[in-house]
């Protein structure tokens, strides 16, 4: 995929289908004044500041009405993209979105390919690529906790925490840099600060601990809910439904082989698997079938619920160990329904009642506490994106090799300073090397 | 359902799910200070004018930000729906637009019924009932030439000519009323203007005539594609999809019982059902199932081309008649395919082939001459909705009822005139009586 830089481009930046309204974004140069050659107020396009918002028709061939529009004047840099851009808000309907994009390829927009827009606001200096990254995030967050932690990316938090570590990192690298220039002095020990080199070090360390939570608020657990015939896993779905408010996502919430939904527990977005009722005797093949993808369920999710009928008392346990999940405990939360009618639990195991809800607190504790990552700290930023961890964690490999006292060349030392900044510069999208150059320049005067 | 007429409500207008950016619509009374309550720059947002678009972001408990967005001002008369109105462009995503739809409920906002926008257009004179009706039909238009149709209507071709026959009718009621306010005047015969009477029922007829071609280009037609097993039902089907452009409706295309594709000939929104096999031995209970839904679908589509293989010559025609489709001729179109391998094609059947394509356009004429409703007549407004069809109709007979000649007495002559201006009336959305009274205080200075 290559992008280019500015001809025009557009695309259909609201979901395709029926609804009031679809928004056409387009941007690039000239395109207001193409899209005035064919709007029923060309003069008004033209001639507008950016911000304002012009009521008329979309007219093809010159005068036939194609749709009756709101366009929306954007003019460069103070645009999303940072170039000239019109946004057209017509009515809904995937054929009059058709019939649009088509209009604007036959006056010379091409379609945009995924992400071009937020590209060129990177390549205009309007974003770094964590806020960039940040876009997208907001958009396929699954829970309001989700979207807060990705909103605080793109409000430049993760961008001015590495633009800080950057700063102290590029103050060493300068240092060096000029030891390096003036040989001379090299007899001298080079004055690096390694408080500083230290600080960085467990700034970046802190982040790079964030990404199981971030993780765990973007992209959510899978909790799948097994055990025996009449253990009670369906009314145990459905208190789950009841208890937790449902995130209604667009995906169908039951498949022909099992059962799932998208529930919300503090922030954090699990989906809940009911697999099919899980027998040890197989009774024909359609049932073995069953069996192979319930435990492939099992095996691919995050937490196991193991349910057991606490009123068939001990049998109970026998049938489930029968049932050998062959789950890492880790992964095994032992859960014994039906404490209303028997209220002996074994121990291990945390009782509920499906029917009344007694217990369940405790099972939504039990599953919280074994969540893959915990709560934010503070308003600190989370990353969740595995670009930005590998990179971090590039950065700190470098900052380890940095030993000041082994008397490693310095040539070597400023080295691993550049690994460090090429891989957080990387991570915000900057070029590692030339604003290291300007800052020498800046700060040492160093011509004279 | 009842609607209120200007408190503040809010509802998603882009399709929900994952995308760019997603459009919040909100209007009513106030709605412009409520919203800069929770945006971060308010008094650009109270004091804006119009047509003008704010940068910032929308804040909950007074700081947290939940978005970066674009807020659109319009102030009422000068807006959609003639009311004060702010349009809220955020991030896409289905969890954000739940969240700000939360925000705006908890400062005062309420859901909009569906329609509620366009209710308030009309109660605010902004659009007639046509125009109203217009909006959901581009909405839900299938091909380019439909969405013309609606938007031609949505443009008021429709509306200016209900009212110039509105206008035309009104003058002689408004001359039957000064006949009854003036009943010493009634020995003379009533200078009615029966020529514009009938002038206006034509117009009226015409109008009443469009209605099968407003829905063929609306609705499209049902074509179900039936045969024996290997008459090549699935390469016709193949065929239609690579040489007619295919309509990519978000409606999904397969079936677990059958195939089907939305097709656009000339405009024409075609949706094509291939049928399983049509067997008359049924082998076993699912293949009965198969059949009669087969023959469900048969009866259901307003065309069925009856596919025969041409290659088995007359077996092919005792095989087909075996198979007792019982569509009336009408509805069906014979279609011998293979004509490659064996160019006779008995009387009475279309020639194709499938594989080479031949026939094909031949087979397209006749799709098209069979689709009831033909093509629309020059720029003529064509109306497709059932409500307004039986106003029409009302309107119609009631002009029937209006006979000058037959010694009527003029109130009940004055009855009929109101009736169809009632009818029309309703179809445009007006109260009738009140404006004959407007008319004839304007025109006639009885007052005195």
């Amino acid at each position: 995929m290559e992008y280019h830089l500015d001809d025009p481009i557009a695309a259909l930046a609201t979901v395709r289908g029926r609804s009031a309204i679809a928004v056409i974004r387009t941007s690039g140069f000239g395109c207001i004044n193409v899209i005035a050659g064919i709007f029923s107020r060309p003069r008004a396009l033209v001639n507008s500041e950016g911000y304002r918002v012009h009521h008329g028709w979309l007219l093809r061939n010159g005068s036939e009405k194609v749709d009756e529009v709101l366009l929306t004047v954007f003019r460069g840099p103070l645009s999303y993209t940072g170039e000239d851009s019109v946004e057209i808000s017509c009515h809904g309907g995937p054929v009059l979105s058709d019939v649009i994009m088509n209009l604007l390829r036959s006056i010379g927009f091409r379609d945009a390919a995924p992400g071009e827009f937020s590209f060129r606001a990177f390549s205009n200096g309007k974003m770094d690529l964590t806020q960039a990254e940040a876009v997208q995030e907001i958009i396929e967050s699954r829970t309001d906790r989700g979207r807060a932690l990705a909103l605080s990316r793109l409000g430049g938090s993760l961008r001015s925490l590495i633009s800080e570590i950057l700063d102290g990192l590029k103050r060493q690298a300068a240092i060096a840099s000029l030891a390096l220039d003036y040989p001379e002095d090299e007899s001298e020990q080079v004055d690096f600060d390694l408080n500083e080199i230290r600080l960085c070090r467990e700034r970046l360390e802190r982040l790079v601990g964030t990404w199981s939570t971030g993780r765990l608020y973007q992209e959510g657990i899978r909790v799948a809910l097994a055990g025996p015939v009449n253990a009670g896993k369906s009314s145990l779905f459905n208190l789950f439904l009841r208890e937790e408010r449902s995130i209604v996502t667009e995906e169908p919430g039951t498949t022909r082989d099992w059962v799932e939904a998208w529930l919300n527990h503090d922030g954090i977005p699990i989906l809940l698997v009911d697999t099919a009722g899980l027998r040890v005797d197989a009774a024909d093949a359609i049932e073995v079938e069953g069996i192979r993808r319930t435990r492939e369920l099992i095996a691919s999710s995050d937490l196991v619920l193991a349910l057991a009928d606490g009123a068939a008392g001990n049998s109970a346990l026998v049938e489930f160990e029968r049932m050998n999940l062959a789950v890492e405990n880790g992964r095994l939360i032992r859960v014994w329904n039906k404490v209303d009618l028997i209220p002996d639990v074994p121990s291990g195991w945390i009782g509920v009642s499906a029917r009344t809800g007694a217990g369940f607190s405790d099972l939504l504790t039990e599953i919280s506490a074994r969540a893959p990552g915990g709560a934010p700290e503070g308003d600190a930023p989370i990353i969740n994106s595995a670009r930005q961890r590998t990179l971090l964690l590039r950065a700190i490999d470098a900052l380890d090799n940095f030993r000041v006292d082994s008397g490693i060349p310095i040539d070597l030392l400023a080295e691993d300073l550049h690994e460090a900044l090429d891989a957080l510069g990387e991570m915000v999208g900057m070029v590692g090397r030339a604003d290291i150059l300007n800052l020498v320049f800046s700060n040492f005067c160093v011509g004279k």
